[in-house]
């Protein structure tokens, strides 16, 4: 079908190429702003019989005739053209073939330009409040498995070698601060989404007397663009929104990392649900951890599609230039990849069953109370620095004697630490006392853990 | 429909939910491997009748089963299931409805992991010959264009000031240069794409007697993979192909720059036809265009799946993990992407009117020969650098008498440059004797393009 | 010179290969923390003697010490070692040097991973208000540079054609909203930078009763890290400043871009000053605008620090490993970046010298009030997408008998108008007249700018 | 010091401010190319003199002249200044204030443009040259240790769960075959490089009688660029190494990730010498991968250095720009990023030293012979998929009864497979026969790992 001539191709000579016309439609992608493209449309049109631009009789007839093809899009009735370049001269184009010659008015005093901006930015925002809406499901989902686990000892890693013991709730804290932080960020991403480009036309603005107080509020939009050039080729939130994805994305990634890690036989600390795992087409005992995999892999389609919307605006001169149109796919798929992925977290995370038994013996394993005994010499009045040195040493004798720190005894341990060690000393080197002593703000010790999920509570 | 627990799942005690089953499927997109998959497991069934795996009737009755059931998918006759997770158990699970039993014996001695990396080899290997072709195509034109205008002169411009009169053959010239480059480069990529991984099996290789040497003669590979555990889980030839796209993609961002520029009334310098142009929802005078600019927007999306596939496979272990599902759409996607411009720019190059007289004009307008007047002192033995200054005050004195060079009398040239300066200087001011001069190697002398076009056709 | 061994490496066997050392040393480039560094320590040390896990004459010691060390390095009289590893060994070894086994209690109750996150905050902190600063310097200019133009009439572009007059205060404007958002979001950015890791230690907290707040107030911070795994291994502030870097510098480029396109001789829209452009080495009549393209290609620079900070962090488990040290050039290179092509651009703006008359004559050229024209109709009664394609075929019939809109007369635009068209439309047709009507906000109508700066200046 | 104004701003009225003379400068960085730009100068020299531009004897005082320079700057005795702006303008001034008045004759017959393309490409010819010889160098000490382990059992990972039984040598041999592909791929990247850019002047060539083929045979170059105006603005060989490198990055990320997993206490696979590792700060137990870790961090920059050059590139209009003076940095910072990296693996590669028990232990943990079983069932004339649909439930049963697979009797095997299995079936479960069937070409066995590695020597 071919598109057309009567609504914009006026001064053209030439019909559009057949391969061109599918190459520079965007209506195969862009269709899925109808919701907010008629949204936008209806709260214009209602400001131009507001202003008195288009009589009051007009507006209602423009209005329903936009229902009406909303309803037909909801109902799978409605024949997309690619002839008709995107959602915004299909509805129109339907508007005027539904309701006749008054339709022809709607556009008045705005343009795509404007216009899909507008769509964009509704899409946007009510995208941005379904993700606020899973990250709080999952903020929950993370409290409530770490508030069962506020006394599960786990070996903590740093260089992923056992470092100091940690409670596995102080772990599933550390993921709840990530995105918490990304939360926040949303939200103040959503600040800037939130505001009204429509009024700003082709780029100039317009000479009608239009209100755009009167569209914002009608959209529920908090502000009004200041500058019409700016306004049209500003993808800003775009970019700004796919910076907050890959970040989240890079968190997850980092979780699944540790999923996949914690799952595999060498580690073995946690068992995921066999609905989160998928079996092997070849070797029949596997069980693989599809979604963190998964999750972690679709990464880096996110921060693909930030450097795809970077490069897209690099170098662009104002206003609009249809290389914006390439606006649309990255900033879908982010959305989506982002949706998907979180949802999927909140269904795996209540799932996740640690194997304590297993945790705890890979703590006691290592050396991994070095630092307590370190610690310990300094409370004795040795230089930190000098206890570093000593408790090096004491590990070192006893890797070469194949004991455990607390198997040595108090005259091996002496032989090291001189009077600065008594019998009491054991105490530091046990994981219990090792975690409950780091009960500071921050500390992973099972109180501070306790603290922690409270104080998280009352943030969320 | 929920998967078939027969085939992959011996060992699940519960079912795949939903979401999870859905989120890990990829048979939504990898559906259009479908050619490539079939014809990779007629290869492999035919070598396990050869080996003796499988007897030669059976061999039969597997091919006859798969030719049909690509005529069913060719059809459009083919049911999907989100529950068969892929493309692969879409064929298999059919298959075995269709011939019965021997179905079961296809999928002997391989896996999905060595059959994926298969099926995207021979996919991609098929879209870089598409894409070699069109490329020759796209390099045929350039030289046609070339060819038509090896006397039209232009400016040339560095940091987009007028420089030097150049031709406008030239000019096309240097776009060709680039295209063939990337040409020479995606051939190289072709050869590391073209290796045949399947025999690797699940990540081990397998304990049938195969014979890899007749499925890479079978499947027209030049190469055999020699190391199980790499070949399934390498995704090099996939991000060596979009960083082949990404240059080009990047070379394309630059012609069509030009193109927007030169469409602009500012230069006014080329014309494109009225069908890769589109125009304005509300400004009716304009004609935009869209084709340059799309190509142009395009090249941040090639670069993000480049981006996406490199950071997909950052800090993978061996062998496949799940995280390797995502390969694919960044890859279609930019094989897509760059078939696509790459076709427009075939329809459009020939397309391209250079408005003559605008050029020329522009060409006289500025200093634009004051090198040639710089080298002319020089061959009258004046050292460069000192000729370099001499015609920077000439200019200057130009500037303020708002005069162009050649405008200047003998007398006022010779004020500055003294008795180097005779009256054939003049001939080196014109910006056909400066053109003309520029003859050798490389250079933009009518002449000189003659001969590029003739020894870049050799090439082709 | 080879690392002490006294210091941390008390269980190790073997010494450092020396190209290991320098390979895996961070001196090179974190020494320029050196003052949060000491900062830090002196806010920690304090903190120490509060609690009393030092005493108090001790904690005098040690401040002095690091007063001490900070005038050394100031005064370019130190002497970093690349066998220290980084700035936080170079500094505690120059200490027990310098005032002996006291300064061996510095490194009580933290460790270097809490002590690199808090310089590195500490560090970004700093730039981030530098950066506001020169931004805030940079939108006054902006203003600045709007108001005296405030009546300057140039081409608005879409798709670089020339599309309805704009004024040229209008166009600064949009720039300044740009710019604005990015000191928004920069401050945004500093809410969640401003945060005091220290006190989590290597990554579980501390065993000593530490003092958070007692830090915090001495440092500034505004809140305390809440989970010390998170805290030692987060990088999210380094990512999110250079998403903000990217931002802004992809700003940055789209306003070079113009300034490059609107220096050159085809558009020769603004003169900039001698200083801001460079010659050419064999061209003597170049005037390059070095600087403007130097800020567009720098913005490659920052999208690709993103990307390496992203890729750095993508698949890390908890906590700190070393890869992290990778965070600093990236970081450094972006604020460095940043800093530079702001303060560069707040030089240059004030020196912008637009060509009003060459401005005022590209607008006239063109049919540029074509959207007038048919706004004009639709305020006789005709519908707007009728009157787009009257007006359509106006534009048609001009470029046919190569005329201006506004040369047509009365009867040729009745012709294709009928009698919607009276004597009052040479108003609409004039570039002033478009330019007026378009007075809402956001509008480019000198009235609507003048009462856009108000409003800026008051948010500034 | 400022820039002398003899040199390339004759027509400047104005000297270059002096932050702006920093900002634009790049003799900071691009000081390092000294020895290429005189290598370059020399040839170019040399040709001035051949084709009679230039006086024999006065090429000899240039070639002195620059020879003496070259001289100055390797002993350190040279005067950098940022006030020539850059590597070619320092060294030319020095030049002319060295020998006079015939220095001014050096830069006859080319440009600035020219130059650095030439300068770069020499540099990049070398670091490829190097590059190349260390990664033959890591290829070599590959094999070495594939060599020493064919038959050393460990797991084969897919997932990271336990899959089927490799040797250590074939897994070491999956590291060859990424890093083999990556020297094929740089020797093509190289054939793109060595292509001599001098000649083109500006943009446009030259109006002196050159004689580029006489340069080219001076410097080594395999081929002549044929495009001027291509050739001063192409960076495509800078991009392409920079592809090339983010790929080999990309594999030693991985490489690394697994070095990181070996050595972590949970895994226990290999021993890593002291040398390559670091300590703790605080925790003095600990002996952290630092070198696998920061390597695998690095990857982040290279792609972050890829990103940066084709952002720099993207919407270029012909011919040189100042924005291109932004690809050396990227450049530098990835072949040194690369070289280093690949340096430090050489040095580790022959020093990994694998846990033999550990590693054989892990394989019989898990029901790593699963496949294996089905294998055996086909054998028997069970179809594939019924094979593996019993051995997932003889799993399911083993896991039930807490017994590895080969400890399951005849009787409880015959349960589920029924007459297929005989008494022979417990030598297709044990770990050495699983690895010993898959002796194909590509497979684990130590036969085809022997034979592999033969190949691989007559490749190398």
């Amino acid at each position: 079908m071919s598109k057309d001539p009567n609504l914009i191709r006026g001064r053209f000579t030439e019909a559009t190429d057949a391969f061109v016309e599918a190459f520079t439609a965007s209506v195969t992608f862009d269709q899925r702003l109808y919701r907010h493209d008629i949204r936008g449309s209806i709260a214009h049109c209602r400001m131009l019989g507001h202003v008195g631009v288009v009589e009051a009789s007009e507006v209602e007839r423009i209005v329903a005739g936009l229902q009406q093809i909303h309803k037909e899009i909801d109902d799978g009735d409605f024949d997309w053209s690619v002839g008709f370049e995107d959602v915004h001269m299909n509805i129109e184009h339907r508007l005027i073939e539904a309701i006749g010659e008054v339709g022809k008015k709607l556009h008045t005093g705005r343009s795509r330009n404007d216009q899909v901006a507008t769509d964009m930015r509704l899409y946007l925002r009510e995208e941005i409040d379904v993700l606020l809406y899973v990250e709080t499901d999952l903020l929950k989902v993370l409290l409530d498995l770490a508030e069962q686990h506020t006394g599960t000892i786990m070996p903590g890693f740093t260089h992923l070698q056992a470092a100091q013991p940690v409670t596995f709730g102080h772990h599933v804290l550390a993921w709840f601060e990530m995105l918490s932080r990304d939360r926040d960020r949303l939200g103040d991403c959503r600040k800037r989404v939130n505001v009204l480009p429509l009024g700003s036309a082709a780029l100039a603005g317009t000479t009608f007397p239009i209100d755009r107080e009167f569209v914002a509020a009608e959209l529920g939009f908090d502000a009004i663009s200041t500058n019409s050039l700016d306004a049209v080729s500003d993808r800003d939130f775009a970019i700004e929104f796919c910076s907050c994805a890959a970040m989240t994305m890079m968190h997850l990634s980092r979780w699944c990392e540790e999923l996949v890690l914690w799952t595999s036989q060498r580690f073995d600390f946690v068992t995921l649900p066999d609905r989160f795992c998928t079996g092997s087409s070849i070797m029949p005992q596997k069980k693989n951890p599809d979604v963190p995999e998964l999750i972690r892999g679709k990464s880096g389609r996110v921060f693909g599609q930030l450097v795809a919307l970077l490069t897209l605006m690099k170098s662009q001169p104002l206003a609009y230039n249809k290389d914006n149109q390439e606006d649309k796919e990255p900033l879908f798929d982010a959305v989506d990849t982002l949706r998907d992925c979180l949802t999927a977290m909140v269904g795996l995370v209540p799932n996740i069953e640690p194997n304590v038994d297993t945790m705890r013996a890979a703590t006691l394993d290592g050396y991994i109370t070095a630092t307590d005994l370190a610690d310990y010499l300094v409370r004795n009045s040795v230089p930190f620095r000098d206890a570093h040195r000593i408790v090096g040493q004491v590990v070192g004798y006893a890797i070469e004697h194949d004991k455990p720190l607390d198997a040595l005894t108090l005259e091996e341990l002496q032989a090291f630490g001189g009077d600065a060690i008594h019998e009491n000393v054991f105490r530091s080197l046990s994981i219990e006392g090792s975690v409950a002593a780091r009960h500071h703000l921050g500390g992973t010790a099972p109180a501070a853990v306790i603290q922690a999920i409270a104080a998280a509570r009352r943030r969320l």
